[in-house]
């Protein structure tokens, strides 16, 4: 037997309004009573693996030792594996799909130490129909992990350079721009960037000129001007660039919804440059539209 | 003194978005502190019953032993009865409102060993207005049993043959045909119906042949073509029939939403017929128009 | 040290669809393994900091002993105070932002009985850019208490006197009429007002006058009767105003939403007047339109 485990931590896009979640927090229940399952999220939008696999990783550092389970998954019911990814000499073991959606946070724990495919018919349910896999197969996993079955009687071990890599969006340098992403909109409209405290050069000034797509013209960009903050009280009336609270930056609005203001989503591009003298205490202006990238 | 239980699965028509679930868990908290909720469902449309007792019957088998707790009540404050029926020699008691909510689910559970109207004063909280059934009536009562209290002392039995029966729809055959109903939508917008493996009849081919609600015109219907299959990978790019993942009969497509591609809800008729030789594999293909049924 | 504590009751304006409260939620079980989060409600509007202490003054009789965890946070990052408030001879504490939002619980609690302002960074989580603070101050210190830290270790003591008080609305009295203002619509669509059992005068009938907000013409306003009722099912097909189960007077329907049917919504004027032998009982009517108040 190897450690018993007390937490599971548990993000799905499974949504809230069927029993889904339910259900599988009653298997694990049902087969471990002494774990407590914390719900990180599963609003997490339908098959949105990226999504997920990004806040899984924004999730990890916080995390209590223990199972870490995730299931965002359009391949239920193909071949692509389940899989359980031992982390941090054993105290962490992340369950799911074999899609890239556990990889992000798997990196951030210090990189995979062991895999298994999950495969032992001893430690799934028997569905009466299709698979519901986080009922049949990844909830009593993790539940069966916390009551200390080995990671190895789970299924065989699989090479973890072999499992599914995330395709994350890095930023790339343009001349002196900085051709960002936003990776995530919360829901104070907070548009987080793909670039943390390193991406940006030292020598820029307070004032970041920001190109965004034209809400209006597609394909367009509108450019904007933005203050370096880094809390939302130092952003005043207009567009700020702070440090969020993981230590990326993103573009927001003091109390109000830069996603909304600005009509950004996850996806959009950023560009950003050094604004130089610009004056952004007008608060947010509007330049001249330029076609195309 | 009876036995005491550990687990209350919890399912309502509350929402999240007030605190009367946090309410009632934090009564139930302050009562059996060694007692663990595990939220099954809340977002059961306000006052419906059917949709309550349909998510109810399909967690029942999953749902460890104890407590069953469930609020979908528009009868709050008239003379419905609140009820505890006593299943599975023991093992579970649900608790809720006598309007046939709980009736599938005990059903599947075995049936009614012993019900009692939950009567007594001792067991319940004073409100300060209306009575609030979840946090006054049922949550207490649920507390009270985990602690041990019997059965019986919540108030005087109740023939259990008396209680409210469910109206759940039943298929039916017309011809060659079989009428079936939408049961459910989920998140994914798979549309469960509410037919079975036996309810197909064995010489059908793989093609099945579906008279569905026209979108466009009240009262027509339209014929698709779709295909059998056990799972989502199975369907290729038109319309599944497979066996869900609770072993009901489901209208489905892969990765994309079949309530919205279909235009189906819950309630909405089904006619199933053997597709014979037809070809699906062009994927959905719209027949000539027929009004009525 | 001081008395451990083991439950946690939580509420924000976080929403669940992102991993907020599951991060929190995370950060406290690292801390405090023992401690159960009850979660209140997460779904109070974005900053909406008088929804969320009405919430939370609407559940605080009804939360264990232990500590209230509450986040509405409109200044996060500017000088507000965060606090911890003791209440009933230390059974119960309360943390959050100082900016009203804890005022009314506090004082339905019997009052502040000590105060700190959370500032020991001992107690705090160091984040890797702008704080969070409900994971990086708030639920540190909520776990710290439980773990048996005393109240006084996480900051120095400011006077109860001088916290921000909340900004509730109190009902007036204009000639014979009742001048009230919906405090909150609840998912049902009753609207809770601000006046109690006492606010209306004993000598008036059991017909109401409401005279609401004319949901066509802004500024003008329509009348209404209503039947008081002590619950739904004795107002009949009309409008009712009922004790509700928090015991305030609350505009209601049976079964049906009256902020539908009626437009209303938190923080609209709803003035009352006896309806002496109105006669409602042929449901809702609409009398000539009046301009402003």
């Amino acid at each position: 037997m190897s450690r018993r485990h007390d937490t599971i931590s548990f993000l799905t896009d499974y949504g809230t309004s069927d029993e889904f979640v339910g259900v599988v927090k009653a298997v694990i229940r049902d087969i471990a009573p002494h774990a407590a399952v914390i719900d990180l999220t599963h609003d997490i939008a339908p098959f949105d693996v990226r999504a997920g696999s990004l806040a899984l990783a924004r999730c990890i550092s916080y995390v209590p030792e223990g199972i870490v389970l995730a299931v965002v998954d359009p391949g239920v019911g193909t071949d692509r594996r389940a899989i359980a990814v031992e982390v941090a000499g054993g105290a962490g073991i992340l369950i799911g799909p074999d899609n890239g959606l556990l990889a992000p946070a798997v990196a951030m724990a210090g990189g995979a130490e062991r895999a298994v495919e999950i495969t032992n018919p001893e430690y799934r349910l028997i569905a009466p129909g299709a698979t519901f896999d986080g009922r049949d197969v990844f909830g009593p996993a993790a539940a069966h992990l916390c009551n200390g079955v080995a990671l190895t009687d789970l299924g065989p071990e699989v090479d973890p350079s072999l499992l599914m890599p995330a395709t994350i969006p890095l930023p790339r340098n343009e001349g002196d721009d900085v051709i960002a992403e936003v990776l995530w909109v919360d829901r104070f409209g907070n548009c987080q960037l793909n670039i943390g405290p390193d991406d940006l050069p030292a020598s820029w000034s307070d004032t970041v000129r920001l190109r965004l797509p034209d809400p209006v013209q597609p394909g367009a960009t509108v450019i904007r001007s933005a203050r370096r903050a880094d809390r939302f009280a130092g952003i005043g009336h207009g567009i700020g660039v702070m440090l969020d609270s993981y230590g990326m930056y993103a573009v927001a609005l003091d109390r109000r919804s830069a996603a909304d203001d600005l009509h950004l989503a996850a996806g959009d591009q950023v560009v950003l440059a050094d604004g130089g003298d610009d004056d952004d205490r007008e608060g947010p202006v509007t330049t001249p539209v330029q076609f195309g990238r």
